[in-house]
C-alpha cells in the first residue's frame, strides 16, 4: 500500500521576475506566477489527484500558489499545516541582490558556489538589514532557530524533521499529501527521498508550478523517481532555472 | 486581560447575486465578493488588527474571503483551522431555489418562517438531490452528523461546541482570532456571545465583508456589543440583507 505525495514549487514571484536573490524575503506572485499556480491545480484535477491535506511554508508566494491551485482543483477546504521548515533556503547577505550583478561582481566560481554548494552558506545577513526577518512576527516563536544564512545542507537539517514528524504521518494515515514550497526546500526533500548524493544534487533543478508526484511506501521511501505531471513543460522549466543569472 | 475576536461574513457569492438559497451548496465569490474580501483585509490592517489564527468553514466562499483578506492584510502565513461546524445553515429543500420565486409561491408568512424562524427548519433535502452533499468528500468523516436541513437553533447546537473547544482556547492563549464564516453561523455565534433572545435574533442581519470586532474576556463573554470597523457601510449592508428576496 503506497500513498501519493505531490510536491509543488511556487509560481514566478516578483523577485524571480526581477532576477533578485529572494530567500526568506516575503515577495508575492506575479500575474504569470498566479497563472502557473492555477495551471498546477488543473494538472492535479486532470490527473485525478485529490489532495487530502496541504503543507506549506510560511512564505506568501507558496501559500498563494497553494490557494490558487486548490481553488482550481476544487479542494480549498482541505486541512492546512504551515511551517518555516518548508521555507526557501535563507540566502544570507545575498538576499535582495541582483543575480546578474552578483555573477559579474564575484565571478562564476563564487556565484555557483553560493547557488549550488552543498555545505558552504553565503555570508550571514545582519539583523539590521532591510531584508532581515528579525522583526517578522511569523518567526517570533522560533527566534533561537531563525537562520541568518543557509546552505542546502542546513535546509535539509531543518526540513527533514518536519518530513518525519508531520508529512510522513499524514501519508501513513492514508492521505494524499500536497506540499507547496520552494526551489531549495523541495530540492532538499527530493535529495532525501531519492538518496541523491551531495555532489549530484547540484545538478537538480525544480521548475516552478509543476506538480511532481511520488508514490511513498510505509517506510517513507518512494517507489521510484518523482514524475512530473507535464514532463515536457517541466524539462523546459528546469532548464530555465539552471540558466538564472545569465 | 481581553483578547480580540474578529468575525467576517464572506463577500457576495455567485448565488447571492442570483438570489438563490445557497446553504451548503459550494458556490464561489463573485468579482464584487472578491473586492469585498480584499477591502475587509484593508480595514483590518488600517485598524491595526493582526489576526494570529484563522478559523473558517469548509465552504469555498468563506475560505476565498479569508485568503483574500489575509493577502491584503499581509497575514497569509497564520495557522488555519477549518470546520463544517462554521458552515452556513443548511437550507434543506430550499437549496437551489430562487428567493423571489419562493416568496411568491409560498407567501410572506411561510417565506419569513423559513428564513428567520428560530426552531422550524425547512423540509429536508433528499440525498439524491443535485444540491445534496451526500457524496461530497469533505463530509465523508461526519456522515452521521451531516444535516439535511437546519433551523438557526440547529446551527447553534453544532456551532457552540466548536466555539468552546477550538476558538475560545485560542483566545485564552492570547491570540487575536479571525473567524470567516456565513450569515447564519455568525448570527448563531453573535446570539451566543451577546445573549440575544430567540425572538430578537430574527431581526439581526450581518452584512457581507465587514469585520465585526469583539473584546472577549477570560470567561468567554464579550465586554460589550460587537463593533463594525466601518459602521456606516455595515448598517447599509445589514439593511440590504434584510431586503433579500424582495
Amino acid at each position: 500500500m503506497t500513498q501519493t505525495l505531490i510536491l509543488l514549487r511556487h509560481g514566478q514571484s516578483e523577485w524571480n521576475e526581477k532576477n533578485l536573490f529572494t530567500g526568506w524575503v516575503d515577495v508575492r506572485l506575479t500575474e504569470k506566477g498566479r497563472g502557473e499556480a492555477a495551471r498546477a491545480g488543473e494538472l492535479l484535477a486532470d490527473a485525478g489527484l485529490h489532495p487530502d491535506v496541504l503543507h506549506t511554508s510560511v512564505l506568501s508566494r507558496a501559500i498563494q500558489t497553494a490557494n490558487l491551485a486548490l481553488e482550481t482543483a476544487d479542494r480549498l477546504w482541505i486541512p492546512v499545516k504551515r511551517s518555516w521548515r518548508l521555507n526557501e533556503r535563507h540566502y544570507g547577505a545575498l538576499q535582495g541582490l541582483d543575480k546578474a550583478e552578483t555573477l559579474e561582481k564575484y565571478g562564476e566560481q563564487q556565484f555557483m558556489e553560493w547557488r549550488r554548494s552543498f555545505d558552504t552558506p553565503p555570508p550571514v545577513l545582519d539583523d539590521t538589514s532591510e531584508w532581515s526577518q528579525a522583526n517578522d512576527p511569523r518567526y517570533a516563536d522560533i527566534d533561537g532557530e531563525r537562520p541568518r544564512t543557509e546552505c542546502l545542507k542546513d535546509v535539509i537539517t531543518r526540513m527533514v524533521p518536519y518530513w518525519e514528524t508531520e508529512i510522513l504521518p499524514d501519508l501513513r494515515a492514508g492521505k494524499t499529501v500536497l506540499v507547496t514550497a520552494h526551489g531549495n526546500s523541495l530540492r532538499a526533500l527530493v535529495k532525501h527521498l531519492e538518496g541523491i548524493s551531495d555532489a549530484d544534487i547540484a545538478g537538480l533543478n525544480i521548475p516552478t508550478g509543476m506538480p511532481l508526484v511520488y508514490q511513498i511506501s510505509e517506510d517513507g521511501s518512494p517507489l521510484g523517481a518523482g514524475q512530473y505531471l507535464d514532463p515536457e513543460a517541466a524539462a523546459a522549466g528546469a532548464a530555465a532555472v539552471a540558466q538564472q543569472g545569465r
